[in-house]
Parts: structure tokens; sequence; C-alpha cells
């Protein structure tokens, strides 16, 4: 049981899967000029980003980690050996693993408006980066940003390093979305895709969903519609929208099972109403830690990317998906109440319908959501034996 | 659509499911030293409460309708023939009927800290209230009150009526905690007991997720610590709050299909995140005008209410269950996301084990937690033929 509530400590943290020895490095790639779906230039785009295996002559030997929602770039290994934890996906992508950094260049970046800006390890564009132009930073001037913009800035990443061409790209939850958009905008360049306790485009449900992580933020006297830079944060708020992610992105039986000596009858909070049960303090207490390394506005920002989410900015999915031309494995996890199997389940099947190649095989964990993290492994001969082919 | 799109409007509102002439009146009932399960003795209790049918010579078929979380004791009828809707349950309650008015002198109370303080037809005690004492109102010095605080209230109006046994007792969602603490605290006086939509015991899931009700209220700077009754009402967190609690109430599939119209692509939330996207400004103004009947503070004492609910005040729901006398109807709702049907279908089981009289019979609907209110007419059969054994 200790374990399980060492495991909940770390949701959506980087998690050590495996005794890794791969070591990485953050690199940091700039662009200027990069206009935005929203139609706004900005006039220099900074983001971080890590590599793990080597490139081939051809250079076609690349596959693609894009993040998660609250994710970084850090899919594998460690800054140091002394690290306590590897990346978020150590056990699949490694010498030998199902993604084998033997044979395969495997590149991850961190996305625009990453949510982790006080991580030193994340480097990333967004409301809280100066703005060249005024010497502030942007606040809620920043333009909104898409799925689509992230992708953008990973093609111009790519073609930096001459890398025309991705051999896979791979990626779960939001990561799920840039993945699937890059089949659909390019689908020349994009020989398979993986997409992992994902979804092809947002409903009602979802969208309405999404607004309930950004509203304590908004709520909270100190965000100051998004400048609080020279004050103090709105770390009230951001603690209440990781309270509202972390317990959406999981099951209620692991839930459950991660607090075996829970109690129902609380002294303290039967005697006064400013008192927390003490699950909810202890809650309250993790989620303030995780939002130390947050910002705000970045969330927020992440919010809107992920309600504007379409594939390829198509109103219909059908459509989109019928430019797809890469091979697709789909791992949906049955037990998710975040990014429910149904949507995944109706994707597979339109891709189906228009003649796509396409493989569903849902994750049967315990996480909900994270299976697509922490149960992984359970998928890796079939991530292996779909890279192989 | 458009009738889907009105329901949703209504959610949680009464609603009227048939052409109803039963004309109700609400009355007050007062009692005075009033000690709370959390030891303090209010000096005076206020609640209101109505009733349909006639009570018979003998006072023994009286059957209790306890309410939800955002409901009232409005469940059946209608104040005046003008009145747009009846009672919430009004489809199961009245002549004829599965709850059968001509048969049933049945009576419907407003819990204390009851939600909807600026609704006319409600009479409750709380935070809002004046103290008696000091001639201001209560706010956060208003005790934690408890689910057996309502019941305990409910067993003084009916003394006062000279009620002492229950014919049934009827209750959805926090209801059906009402009403299995009646079975569990005075197994002698509950002959029936029909519990929809609900649960015997709150978990951790269910205790972190009713605080991401309490967060928005507590983080709106209106809020003040509940000191906001000379200024302005903390209505934005108390309309993120509604927001929370509407769609946990609801399943996917009926969220999504109240919105034929949905379009992920939406311009306004693309080039401004100051604008948020049309569906989000559209739940928020029908949330808006929910939380203007309601006050903040007694949603709080509510959650915590439902926090602290464990049957007979026991930690261990087999031990409380044990002491039911009454035969048990059991309706929940397989789609229910909010209290999902595997905790009622363990507390079947566990009944059952125990040598208990109990039914269960699952509500198949598209609502999910709210099938116990819109769905309830699938099961009237079977709750008629129930209350007739």
């Amino acid at each position: 049981m200790l374990q399980r509530l060492v495991l909940i400590a770390l949701i959506c943290c980087c998690w050590q899967v495996s005794a890794s020895t791969l070591l990485v490095e953050k690199q940091k790639f700039t662009t200027t000029d990069f206009t935005t779906v929203s139609g706004v230039t900005l006039p220099e785009v900074n983001v971080g980003y890590e590599s793990y295996g080597t490139l081939n002559a051809n250079k076609d030997n690349v596959i693609l980690i894009t993040h998660y929602f609250s994710g970084t770039s850090h899919a594998a290994g460690k800054y140091a050996e002394t690290d306590a934890l590897a990346g978020y996906w150590d056990a699949i992508i490694g010498p030998g693993k199902a993604i084998d950094t033997n044979k395969f260049f495997v590149i991850s970046s961190d996305t625009l408006v990453n949510a982790n800006w006080h991580d030193p390890h994340v480097i990333t564009t967004g409301p809280a980066s100066i703005n060249p132009k005024t010497g502030k930073r942007y606040g809620l001037d920043f333009p909104v940003v898409t799925i689509a913009d992230f992708v953008e800035v990973q093609k111009r990443l790519l073609a930096s390093l001459g890398i025309d061409k991705l051999y896979a790209v791979v990626g779960a939850s939001m990561g799920s979305f840039q993945a699937l958009e890059w089949a659909v905008r390019y689908p020349d360049k994009v020989a398979r895709l993986i997409h992992v306790i994902g979804a092809g485009t947002m409903d009602a449900w979802t969208v309405a969903g999404l607004e309930k992580w950004a509203l304590p933020i908004r709520l909270d006297p100190n965000w100051r519609d998004g400048n609080y830079y020279e004050g103090e944060r709105p770390l009230a708020g951001l603690t209440a929208t990781m309270l509202n992610i972390t317990q959406d992105a999981m099951h209620p039986a692991i839930y459950n099972a991660s607090f075996p000596d829970f109690k129902v009858l609380d002294k303290g909070a039967l005697e006064d109403i400013r008192t927390l049960p003490a699950i909810n303090q202890t809650l309250a207490a993790r989620a303030l830690a995780r939002a130390k390394t947050q910002d705000a506005n970045h969330i927020l920002y992440l919010i809107r990317a992920s309600q504007l989410f379409s594939a390829g900015m198509e109103e219909n999915l059908a459509t989109a998906l019928s430019r797809i031309q890469a091979k697709v494995l789909m791992l949906p996890s049955s037990g998710d109440l975040l990014l429910r199997p149904e949507g995944a389940r109706a994707m597979a099947k339109t891709l189906t319908a228009s003649g796509k190649q396409v493989t569903q095989s849902e994750i049967q964990g315990i996480w909900g959501h994270l299976d697509g993290i922490f149960s992984i492994t359970s998928k890796q001969a079939e991530i292996a034996a779909f890279l192989a082919e």
C-alpha cells in the first residue's frame, strides 16, 4: 500500500518504471517569426527538447514523442545518475525496449505554453515569456495557440536537424492529439502513428469538463486577469486546478485503494466547517507541491488548446482522418473516465471504414486515464511489433 | 432535440413529467433547542415542508420523501395551477401514481442548510440564518451538520404531527443518505426503504470529488470566509460550483446529445483567450441563473454533510446495515458517474449477506446520475409493487 501512496504522489510526474542508465540532456531550439493558427506572429519561440538514440545517415529512423497535458519532453532516461526518477515512458523507450534506442532516434520536445514553467528542465514559450517587442511578459496578450501550432514548432525543430520524415509519432492524451495532428496534417511525412489514451476531436462533454480546470485559476484574486508576474502567484487557484486534473485522470478503484486508511468519520471536519477532511488536506498539500512548478496562465492556454482540438482543424473528424496515410495503433484505456474509450473506438471504426490500416488494443489497467502512462508496459510487445513492421 | 435542450436547462430543478393538478402548500415547522451531532445547540430551527394525501386515523400510512443535494421539499404537485413545473418526482407521487396519495400521506421537508436559500418556497436554517443569540447571520459559526441531523429534524417534524412510524422512506441521491439513515437509526420505525441513486457511505473518491464543488466558492474573493451577507455575493464562485455539480450529475451521452449544434472550431475562443468557447458561455449563463437562487455557504455545508455521511454514523457499513429491519428496494442508475452503481451493488450484497430483504433494480437511462429523477417512471411498477407488499 505504501508503494501505491507513493505512486499517487507522483501522478503525471516522471515515473521510474525500470532501472535506467540512459543519460539525457535538455537542449534548446529557437525559431523566429512563428505565425500561429490564430494569426499572430511571435517574433521568437523557444522550446526545450531531448533525444535518445542516434540519428542515422538517411535520417529515416526518427520517432517523435509528443507529451501529455501536464507533461514535458522528459519521456525517458535521466538527466543525472542520481535523479530519483526517469522520464515518464522510460519503461518503453531505451536500448532494447519497445521503442528501441539502439535502432531509433527518439526525440521529444516541450510544447508551447508548457505547464511546467518553473521546472528548471523545461523550456517553453507562452504567456510567462518576455515579449521581445515590449520587454514585458505577454500575460493574456499571448495569442491562443492550438495543437496544430505545437506540431508546427516540432516540424521546425525537426527541420533544423535535417529531418523531413517520421518513422513514427507516438503520444499519450494531449500527446495523442499532436501525434494525430501530425498524421493528418502531413500524411506523406508520417509512416506510423501510435495514439495512446487519446481522442480525435473534442465533444461538448470534454470541452465543458476542461473548463472546470480553468475556473479555479480565474477565481483566484491573485490571478488578476493573468497579470500576476510582478506579485503573488495564484497558487490557491492553481492548486485547485491540480486537484481537478489529478482526480479526473484516475479511476475510483485505484483512488480508493490508495487511501486504505481513509476514515469517513472525520472529527476535525465534523467540529468546524473551516477544517477540511484529512484526506482533502493531504490531497491539497500534494497538489500545491505540483502547482509550485507550474504557471497558471500556461495551464489556461493548454486548456484552450485542448478545447479547440479537432484533428486537421476540421470540424468533421471523418474528413480529417481520410487524409491519413500512416499505419495506426490505438491504445485507449478501458477504464478511462477523462478521454473515454468510446471516442477512440469510434475513431478506429471511422479509420477502418475509410480503408486505413488500424489496430486497436485497449489497456486493461487499474489507473483509468493514467494507464496510458503507468500500464504502458502491458502493450510493449504490441508497440515493438507495430514498429518492426 | 429541442426537448432535450429544455431538459438540460431544468436539471435538478423541478420537472413536470405529467399534467398534475395536485395543489400543495408550503408549511413551516419550528423546533427549539436542537443539538447537532457535532455538539452545538441551535436555539431555533425552522424548515419548510409539504404533504400530499391524507393522514389516516392510525397515522400509519406515512411515506417520507427526503430530497437530493440541490433539491427542496417540492417533490410533487404545484403551488398554483399556473406553475410551469411540478415537483421533481411528480411522475410517481400523486393520486393513482406509484406513490399513491389516495392511500398514503406523503410528506417532504426542506433539509437544514438547504441550498436554495433565495427560493421563496424554501424554509431552512443554516449559515444564512440569523443567530437569535447575536441578531446576526451565523456565517461559518453555524455548526457542521450531518445527514443524521437532517433526520433528527424530520423526526421532530413528524412527532409534531403525531407520527411515530413510517410506512416507507424514499429518497434519491443525498435523499438516499437520509432515507438509509432513518432505517439504520430507527429500525423499528421504518417498514420500507426505497434507496434511489444512492450510497451507504462515502469513499475517498467521493469525498475528494465533493471538495471540487467547494473549491470555487472559497476562491471567490466575494466569499470572504463566509461573511458576505452585507456585501456582494460570491456568485462567480457559486456559478462555477453549479457547473461542476451539473456536469457531474450527467452522463456524456446525454450531455453531448443535448448540444447537437456543438462546434469544436470556435472562432471567438481561438482569437482571444479571454473569450470562452460558446458552449461554456451558454453553460455559465445557465449556472448563474441557478446560483442566484442559492446560498454559497449553504452549499459548503451540504458538501460537508455529504462528505461525512456514513450510515448510522458508523465507520463500518456492514455494522450499520445489520441494524435495518425495513424491507429495502434499491434503484441505482447503471450509468451513474457521481454515485457509481458499484457502491449500491456492494451495499445490496452486504444487506443480502446479513439476511435482509433487499431487491436491487438498476435504472437503465441516458442521464447518468439524474436518471434517478428523469427516468424514475421506468421503475414505477416496481415501486408500486414494493409499497403494496
